[in-house]
């Protein structure tokens, strides 16, 4: 198969063959439409992104407005700038889609978590309750902590764990080269602790920070509960708070923590993605979307998450409009809002792409940071895949030709799953973890030129779907 | 030719002739004296570099030191780490190579540039001095200021230039995608400024930083002087005062500034290149140097330059010794001095290479920050070059798989001409210039996880050059 090792000299022989079966209009391939061979088209949009790039801008803008969480008041301050910003560049067909989002706030008073040690006395932890989460009572929860690595060593805990508050402490694996396997190897534990947490009687969820850094910075991030089964508080602590705690439990017999959450949950609000458009001057209705999420969580101002991948969907169009380059087909950008939360957005999305009359060539999602741009993850069908791969030669002066099977998004998978082809615009991926979902992710973790370069990296895609196809 | 654009679709007919040319031990070779293949034993460097690199450690010690340039007590206490360290780490054959370096020192008073202008009053410029410029008159130099592009455009002011300040204002082009190019096409201002200003009788040199970004930090750096010409001083100040410079001298007929340098320069200071080896068990007088440079500018703490390149060489041969695999030929790391402004201990180096015994095989370079590895730029024949890019299968793993022609490094430049291929490490370079020898080259600007994926590279094509040759 065509994989990641798509380059590799032990893979020689598949990409001789392939020379043999695929299209040869991959080579050099010409726009007919601008008279210019693609490569040169990318070429201007790279030099334009690089040099009159208004992704960064457009950045420090919208995180000026403050974490965005669904149903809070910055989440409807970002649906109007991206309404308000997709007009003045002179989009067309700007419109909301309207869809009702989970509204959890992390409460008015301050959170704390604080050990009670035998040796040290008390220590406070960093703190915050994940996504979700019910408050503790209004005093907190005091109770004894048990550690544990995986869902399957809590269970042979038994009587143990009735009455404890559960410390799930599996670190981030760090040999993982991908931090996003790295993350998908440790998450349960977020998003499934507090549950399991209250299937053996204990009466909360601790969860060590999903991030490969060694910091005091608590990540939050969604979890969820199950009907039959005890809502029971649940919060993240830091990674250097997790050692700690980690190592005093190694030492003593006995380690208390005192933990206190004042979550509240509010009925659905209204809220919307925001759609704009380059519309098609050939084929209009067929349609290529691009977008990342317009919601974030509660810490930083989700300027990597997603911040970032919203800001480069606006550049890409942007930068094709700059260029007068009319695309065949319409490319639509969409800040898709929930994406932390709930999904809203991206499913009120597909539902409504699955009874338009419209048809939906690719969706390309930006979701993994603000980062040097290295690829593509796709997915589709072999044959889409291998057009899609005949392509990467446009990639290639930015390094960013890498194009292997894998996700989209979360915000398209809906749309994926009617049968549209996904498309996850993939960055270096090493430091996202150090930001993500914590007061880390800021518009000072990002780079300019990184974020430019992810934007050139979109609007080459868009246009050539735009016009190719696929 | 084999290039850059060595994966490229367009270069396929390439691949496939090298692939009838290449030694046909390129594809899963196996390193007999481990009875294992290559490609198991970069997997376990790759692993054991994330889950138990000490780099960043060692990162994190050498900053501590404070910055190092030559000459100072910070870089005299820098060897001594590294002699200690490598001790320490079990390096065979640790030893100083004494050399003399270069002294300059910035001055006991602060540095000051200040604009006076008709409409705006007095405006205060950050500013540093450029390595090795001399001081001002202990009131200051205050002069009008003439902007330019280029030498070129200096040469055409004639008298206009006479008992001016020259403002060279020529960006980092930001369309170059490797901004090292962007740089090398900027820097002549920096490194001859003084020189071509002192030609028209100007009578000071402000430069605009070095730098990709846009903030309110001056960057220094290395600066010429030429018998015959008058020495005058020179500065750097940053993007956004070279901005608003420019913008006044646009709106008003003239803008003074008054600059104050305090800059001493001191006899030849003595110093020393750091040396130790992991001894080869077979042709242990046949060596790969592998290195980076120990001084650093006298702003921030010189992490990614090039505290980065030392420790991960340092790192390489730890890793190497901690997986227990003895190279056939010595590996050595090399902490080499002066290279920020004089080059002596790479000059030195080679000096001692050029009359021993030993053979070198091949001089490996890390100074280009530790970001994520993307690479290696390789300066030998076509022969050498087609071996090494044969290996170029054992980085794919971690993305660090173009081989492609181009410079080693500074310091290990005078061994290439005395013909030892040269190779630089080549990492993701879009944020480099936002650091390099400023107040924002620290520690804190460095990812560990991307600091440990250069170091794993290094400790692979080090040790595959072991085992092979070249």
């Amino acid at each position: 198969m065509i994989s990641k090792r798509f380059y590799s000299w032990g893979s020689l022989l598949t990409i001789i063959l392939l020379t043999f079966t695929l299209p040869t209009t991959s080579f050099a391939q010409t726009n007919h439409a601008n008279n210019k061979p693609y490569t040169d088209i990318a070429r201007e949009i790279i030099r334009t992104a690089l040099a009159e790039g208004q992704a960064y801008h457009l950045l420090a803008e919208l995180t000026a407005l403050g974490p965005r969480l669904s149903g809070s008041p910055q989440a409807a301050a970002a649906v109007e700038w991206s309404r308000h910003t997709m007009a003045r560049l002179g989009f067309q067909n700007v419109r909301l889609q309207e869809v009702m989002v989970p509204h959890w706030v992390r409460g008015p008073i301050e959170e704390a978590a604080i050990i009670n040690s035998a040796t040290m006395g008390t220590i406070p932890l960093t703190v915050c309750a994940l996504g979700g989460s019910v408050a503790t009572p209004e005093m907190g929860v005091v109770a004894e902590v048990v550690e544990v690595k995986s869902f399957d060593e809590l269970k042979t805990l038994g009587k143990k764990a009735e009455g404890k508050i559960i410390f799930f402490n599996r670190p981030m694996d760090p040999t993982k080269i991908n931090t996003f396997e790295a993350y998908g190897g440790a998450v349960d534990q977020r998003g499934s602790g507090a549950i399991e947490a209250a299937k053996v009687g204990g009466i909360a969820a601790l969860v060590r920070s999903m991030t490969t850094r060694l910091d005091d910075v608590p990540h939050t991030g969604g979890m969820q509960y199950q009907d039959g089964v005890p809502k029971v508080p649940a919060a993240a602590i830091s990674t250097v708070g997790a050692n700690l705690l980690s190592q005093l439990l190694a030492q003593e017999k006995t380690v208390r923590v005192r933990l206190k959450l004042t979550c509240q949950t509010f009925p659905d609000a209204p809220s919307a993605n925001v759609l704009g458009e380059l519309t098609g001057t050939e084929k209009s209705e067929e349609i290529i979307v691009v977008g990342g999420h317009l919601d974030s969580w509660d810490k930083g101002t989700g300027a990597h998450d997603d911040g970032a991948g919203c800001v480069q969907s606006l550049e890409a169009l942007r930068l094709l409009q700059a260029l007068k380059l009319k695309p065949k087909r319409t490319i639509r950008a969409v800040m898709f809002i929930n994406e932390e939360n709930g999904l809203r957005g991206g499913e009120a999305y597909a539902r409504e792409a699955a009874t338009s009359k419209e048809k939906h060539i690719a969706a390309i999602e930006a979701d993994r940071g603000g980062f040097a741009p290295r690829g593509f993850s796709v997915d589709t069908d072999s044959t889409r895949f291998a057009r899609l791969a005949g392509w990467s030669y446009l990639f290639e002066e930015i390094d960013a030709e890498k194009i292997f099977r894998g996700g989209g998004g979360a915000d398209i998978s809906p749309l994926v799953r009617q049968g549209v082809p996904g498309i996850g615009l993939v960055p270096e991926p090493q430091r996202y973890f150090d930001y993500h979902h914590s007061d880390n992710d800021v518009i000072a973790a990002v780079n300019e030129r990184e974020l430019n370069l992810g934007a050139a990296a979109l609007a080459i895609l868009c246009y050539v779907l735009a016009q190719e196809g696929l």
